[in-house]
């Protein structure tokens, strides 16, 4: 029986997590399961798959959790150090789901504990790349990739030697507005933002995949887990979502990974590794899909992409910055306090202000380092944002 | 340094494994050049590699060879016999691209000494999968595929289970007539059907591509290659030959190779398996391309894949008189004596005939057989079309 545990349990990508896993119940003993306000949600499945404890991020619905789990065996807790103590329950294999920065130090702690990690908590690597591949290194662990492009590059990577990588190439839809006149972009809606052509997913990452804040997001990420340089890593944008990534060789050859837009393929891999096995997911049929396209992105159309690689150059805690920045131009760009193509002006100048204040982007990094820039970041894009509504 | 040979010196896979060679010439020790009628080449080759010796196919050519060859340390030889003595000297690698059932016991030999064995050859797998795939078994040699579709698998497959394979597909131009009326195909000339619209390859494989026999040969290649059953292969129409292979997983992952069309890809890559190295082949530019496109291939206008399928049920030497009667029925197009159509109902018919009379497609698997199945599937093949021009 394999030890596993699952955080963000409540969310898509947990809750496929647990699909896969309920189909093969006997092959797993749950650890923790975690979770955010869906309590009822987060206790059913935790009794359902006899999990050792379940969390809630928040202490103030301890109770509602209790008197949820009254009855069995599962034991209840909440907040922060609570998540931090679960993940550090030794476990073969932990899924880290949970959104946001408060994913990092549970994902840390799987780590530290020798846990193999299926990441998909973005900020991670983005935030904090450096700190969890040493810590990767440090037990011996494996960090498993959890969204389709990164799992895609590392399936190409199978057997092959990383040092005859010659380039890596993600693949991006383009979003909802990627045929939108450029010049009606700063009157786009959030509701506009969020219809994706391909994918079903939250509100939040269908807006960051219009404007292509994601794909920054997993450029980032792709050159912290694959140790590659800024100059390696591509993006092209392709409709179709079928091609979800590309390794180039210094052979010329490219290893490509093809699938239906499906987040289990990516989860399974993870769950399986280093081993495929069947999953219930649709196969492709290129005869019928008849054609794939691609395009290089405008980078007018999608100003991440460049502040991405300002990201990428200026190193430390820059990533930090730009992921709680965004994270406060979307909201803002939720609620109607800036416009869709200010969202990456927002990010930009708050990566600017910080970067011109010494000590802070070059500080250690250390976790509580990385979580001061999360804060400070975030209040200076609220203050920038403040400024041009004035 | 690594010993090597190359069989099929003077043909353009022969030689562009030369140009690699030629390119790190302090890493290789070359054992053996072969060719057929170029003696001049073969022998220019031969002197600048420093090969131990030099074999032409003709035993009239001795001579000719050997004058070439005044004054230098190469030794030479002539026929049938000395190929496979040459293929006996021990190599750690060695190169087989001698066209036509001839390379076969040069191949089979190559394994029997131990040597890594890059196959450009179609008829030692289509003729004699069974024998050769057990002979490298027994010696514990590898086979590494030269063309571009099973190299793309190979490479798919690197670090992957084969249990875990559900599909391979190969793709196809389509060739000349992809987009040619149906009906007007009977009247289709040599000089139309040798027109391939990406790769730049000799008259014959170009009208073999245009009739798919050339596919359906790599069909056959691909199951005795990775030990597939039939219904695992399929053929994909891809215009653009720029995804060379696909392999699809039980868990709904499919891998693609993509590349430009050069033969020295899989050349290359074959050269220095395990490991690759870089290679002086244009990189893909996906969004320069723009698309990439797919169909299901119509078996009315290609019917030789469904004769692939109808020799692998079959089994036996059927593989052998495939292609054998293959030869001849492309011999009698580019003679003018059948339309391009008929080669397939010709194939078809020698199969039928000599299904027909026991005891001969289910003759035992050895060299000899497989060679006099080779004969007597050419001779019906002339009977059946000596008896259509009646």
């Amino acid at each position: 029986m394999r030890r596993i545990s699952i955080f963000g349990a409540t969310g898509s990508i947990g809750q496929n997590t647990i699909d896969l896993i309920a189909r093969d119940r006997d092959a797993y003993q749950v650890v923790a399961l975690t979770g955010g306000r869906n309590i009822a949600r987060l206790a059913q499945d935790a009794i359902r798959l006899g999990a050792a404890v379940a969390v809630t991020a928040h202490d103030d619905l301890l109770g509602e959790l209790r008197d949820a789990l009254a009855g069995s065996n599962v034991e209840a807790a909440a907040g922060e150090a609570a998540l931090t103590e679960a993940a550090s329950r030794p476990a073969d294999w932990v899924m880290s789901a949970i959104v946001g920065a408060a994913g990092l130090p549970p994902g840390l702690a799987a780590l530290e504990q020798g846990a193999t990690l299926a990441l998909a908590n973005k900020e991670t690597l983005v935030a904090a790349g450096p700190l969890v591949m040493q810590a990767a290194r440090d037990s011996g662990s494996t960090i498993l990739p959890v969204d389709s492009e990164h799992s895609a590059v590392f399936q190409a990577l199978v057997g092959e030697d990383l040092a005859a990588v010659e380039r890596v190439v993600l693949t991006a839809s383009g979003g909802a507005f990627r045929d939108r006149p450029l010049k009606t972009l700063h009157s786009a809606t959030p509701a506009e933002a969020a219809t994706h052509p391909n994918w079903d997913m939250g509100q939040r990452i269908t807006i960051d995949s219009a404007s292509m804040f994601n794909k920054a997001l997993e450029v980032i990420e792709a050159r912290e887990y694959f140790g590659l340089s800024p100059e390696q890593i591509e993006v092209l944008i392709h409709p179709e979502s079928t091609v979800h990534a590309l390794v180039g060789f210094n052979d010329g050859a490219m290893m490509a990974h093809l699938g239906a837009p499906d987040m289990r393929h990516a989860i399974g891999y993870a769950l399986h590794w280093p081993d495929r096995r069947a999953l219930p997911v649709a196969r492709l049929d290129l005869a019928k899909l008849g054609q794939l396209t691609f395009s290089a992105p405008d980078t007018a159309r999608y100003p991440a992409l460049d502040l991405a690689r300002q990201v990428m150059q200026r190193g430390g805690l820059a990533g930090a910055a730009f992921n709680a920045a965004k994270e406060r131009a979307l909201d803002g760009f939720i609620a109607g306090r800036i416009g869709f193509m200010q969202m990456a002006e927002v990010v930009g100048e708050v990566l600017d202000r910080l970067d011109a204040r010494s000590g802070h982007i070059d500080a250690a990094f250390s976790l509580d380092n990385i979580l001061q820039m999360d804060h400070l970041a975030r209040s200076e894009a609220d203050n920038v944002m403040a400024r041009r509504q004035q």
